[in-house]
């Protein structure tokens, strides 16, 4: 790469027409990021765009996509769209002329257009997508969440190694705690795909801690938590479903009567500190790992915070080149002397 | 059955050396659920068991039984303990003087008991263990919450119409809606399994709802989610662990500061009825579905409270002969005419 692709590595291009809340919310979350430092480039229709972001005093650069991918186009359909702005958006990284993508778009497309535009890290039979739930004093980082409802062990061990550089990257843990999740902690239990990736991850030289029940992912005791796509989905879905029920059933008893309307309204900062814990919004996007760029998929609701954090998460990963870090970590010639890295060894499963 | 044996199908044999509080939680527990008119009968060691009766002066009939399961007993171990309380109690429903048998001990005793002394229901491939989560305004039925970490369509279909029954005795529902976890709830989503039972429930006469998400469970639109023992297991201890999170939470802003401290005390009655809510112990007991007699296991960790609920619900399970009313709902003789009752062609799907 050149001197001057060098440079641009950081500049993060954003979908501005995927979302439920696009193009305002998306809007307005690039120009708080841009404020806050992150390099950005807004790719959409220019004549809805403009006005908008003269609207919020907001001054970005613009490249002009002509289509958009809907949330309910098909993956094929999405494909097709060549001019749309998440497609443009992945070709400016081809290109050299930014370092990652950011939508919240429709999440099947955005891995389709990962997979066909940017293609898969060598070594990585399903790339997955990643999410950071809230847990005690802490986040926890669950991959996959959606992006493959079957796997073999081999994906699970290559989830363990690509949150393991994730989590290392973006929360400066040098040793993230491993957990592989199940319906119970001893090695015995869970699917065949699960038991075998117990096997094979203990052999890895990495902070594996067995498998992790429900709960004791929220407990702060795991850093990164490997699941398929149907378990990792089902307990993101699961926990946002639980923690709004506690917060409708707190809101509905707070006004029965005149005591807790008047405590209530005292403890309002507490009830909204222990919202903004559990909340999606503050935890930005979700990456998708195993392709070759760095992508950034935000949930379909965002609004501009949400959006914000994404683009301010995919400049850091762009910058740190996450890609390149976990096809190192696969790559046989680089393992380390006297460190038992038996990534390829382990990545060679039986029933594979 | 004699007159005799019918008027004993009430009767539950409650293990008393089962769970991390037995026998004293089980015994207060038993207890309580006989002055709420259960008929009760105690199986354990009785030179334990009279002691802690006198002392709570408590009059129930006592079974003697020498040995007991302990909770880390392996299932060939548990088998082979003939003169377990467990095993004891599950004789006397076998001899006609029990209807049904509570316990807090090791699940995959109580399942490898009921299968091996009881035998599967005609019909039913896998037994599956259901649990009551709570939802917004009710309880919703979940199974299989974790017997089975790999399953079949047939066994999915066979929760669904085990849980249709369970639900519509235990609570009244004459058509409580059937979910089929998933990761989407487009008909397209999930594994193979829960593509080909989402299939195939939609054939079927009861009041199928499709695919839910793990958000859904809990929003009250749902009575009963069917799913592998795998994903249900997940689902219930994620919850119980993002519940317990968000109460620790509490507890620790509410001892911040002042204003939060006095607020806090005043809102108690309304914290206390929230915990109560979502508190598995109001729940009491998750039924053994699948085998041919009423089973109903305690979470290990139950005390009486948790015990009195399972005993009653037991109880009420084996007056209105749950297992009769399931194997009704499979045998293709008893298809109703102009209903179009197709579990016998929906349980023959083509990968099994």
């Amino acid at each position: 790469m050149t001197a001057d692709g060098e440079s641009r590595c950081g500049v993060v291009a954003v979908d501005a027409m995927g979302g439920d809340n696009a193009p305002a919310e998306v809007l307005k979350g690039a120009v708080e990021a841009h404020r806050r430092g992150a390099d950005v480039v807004l790719v959409g229709d220019e004549r809805v765009i403009t006005p908008i972001l003269s609207e919020i005093d907001g001054t970005l650069r613009v490249v002009h996509a002509n289509g958009a991918i809907s949330m309910h186009d098909h993956v094929t359909r999405s494909l097709l769209k060549e001019q749309s702005s998440l497609r443009t958006a992945a070709d400016l990284v081809m290109s050299g002329d930014a370092g990652a993508v950011v939508s919240a778009g429709n999440s099947a497309a955005i891995m389709a257009i990962g997979l066909s535009v940017f293609g898969r890290l060598p070594g990585i039979g399903r790339p997955a997508f990643g999410g950071t739930l809230p847990a005690r004093n802490q986040g926890v980082f669950v991959l996959d969440i959606g992006a493959n409802s079957s796997v073999k062990a081999s994906n699970l061990i290559q989830f363990a190694v690509m949150g393991h550089a994730f989590v290392q990257l973006s929360s400066g843990i040098s040793e993230p705690r491993i957990g592989l999740l199940s319906n119970g902690s001893e090695d015995s239990k869970g699917t065949q795909q699960v038991r075998e990736a117990n096997e094979a991850l203990r052999k890895l030289d990495i902070n594996f801690i067995g498998n992790v029940e429900g709960n004791q992912v929220f407990e702060g005791g795991v850093d990164v938590v490997v699941c398929d796509g149907f378990a990792g989905n089902i307990l993101l879905k699961g926990a946002e479903g639980v923690a709004s029920e506690i917060f409708e059933l707190l809101k509905s008893e707070l006004s029965k009567d005149f005591v807790a309307r008047v405590a209530g309204a005292a403890l309002m900062p507490v009830f909204s500190r222990i919202k903004r814990r559990v909340d999606y919004e503050e935890y930005g996007g979700v990456p998708v790992l195993g392709v070759n760029h760095v992508m950034v998929n935000c949930h379909g609701r965002s609004k501009a915070k949400a959006v914000t954090n994404a683009i301010l998460l995919a400049a850091q990963l762009a910058r740190e080149r996450l890609p390149e870090r976990i096809g190192r970590e696969l790559r046989e010639d680089e393992l380390e002397l006297g460190r038992r890295r038996r990534w390829a060894r382990a990545l060679h499963l039986k029933h594979d």
